[in-house]
């Protein structure tokens, strides 16, 4: 549990993409991931690494870089768990990514939707991310 | 020791340099390092991490990437063999880099440095370097 901790803090990312699609109640697909990624020249000790999660799964990009992938909202909630009390650089993102998912499952209105939105923009400031998008229900 | 494994398997590096200099007894400065990459945004988090480890320095690239360098034989190897039950992906760097900085403090013949080189051009095969410049003290 430990070293998946060190693994996430330097090798991985925690991410959600809210993604505008009409066939969503609210209007938005929240797409949370959990990803790691090394060269293809690793992909076997990276494979083994990877292999002490029994949810995700690997892909093999175009241009020589391996990544792992963990998508399923359920997988990326036991991972985050596995990992929180032993991580020093993503700590903040695991606790508010668990809040995220927790959150997600009890929406029941426009309402908390809009919460939830907070929620994520939080995240992904958290992220630093430049190409961040801000999203609102209502803008 | 399980968390700085993961982190080394998943942003690490070890690597060793043959540095040639007529000031040194064989003509070699024998310069291995293990290394830590991280984008300064995530400065303060890095350095929580780093400081795990009551040896190595961190250094703030001006291409917006910090490293924290542990450079010292002994450092490196008392690195080394903390990780070294717990490392997946870099299991046979570490083994081999604890025999070469073991096996420099013994040397006491051009022979015996020529074994040196040998083991760490087999070291460098091992981080399939493409830069790698095969060393030889008699070509």
């Amino acid at each position: 549990m430990a070293y998946l901790a060190g693994f996430l803090d330097g090798d991985g990312s925690i991410y959600v993409r809210l993604k505008p699609n009409s066939t969503y109640k609210y209007g938005f697909q929240v797409a949370p991931y959990v990803v790691f990624f090394q060269s293809s020249k690793s992909k076997e000790n990276f494979e083994k690494a990877c292999s002490l999660m029994n949810f995700g799964y690997t892909r093999e990009r175009k241009d020589g870089i391996m990544e792992f992938i963990i998508g399923k909202n359920e997988d990326i909630k036991k991972f985050l768990k596995i990992v929180k009390p032993y991580s020093i650089m993503k700590k903040q993102q695991i606790l508010l990514m668990i809040e995220i998912l927790d959150f997600k499952e009890k929406i029941k209105s426009k309402e908390e939707f809009e919460v939830l939105i907070k929620l994520i923009n939080r995240f992904q400031e958290l992220n630093y991310s430049k190409k961040r998008k801000l999203r609102a229900l209502t803008p």
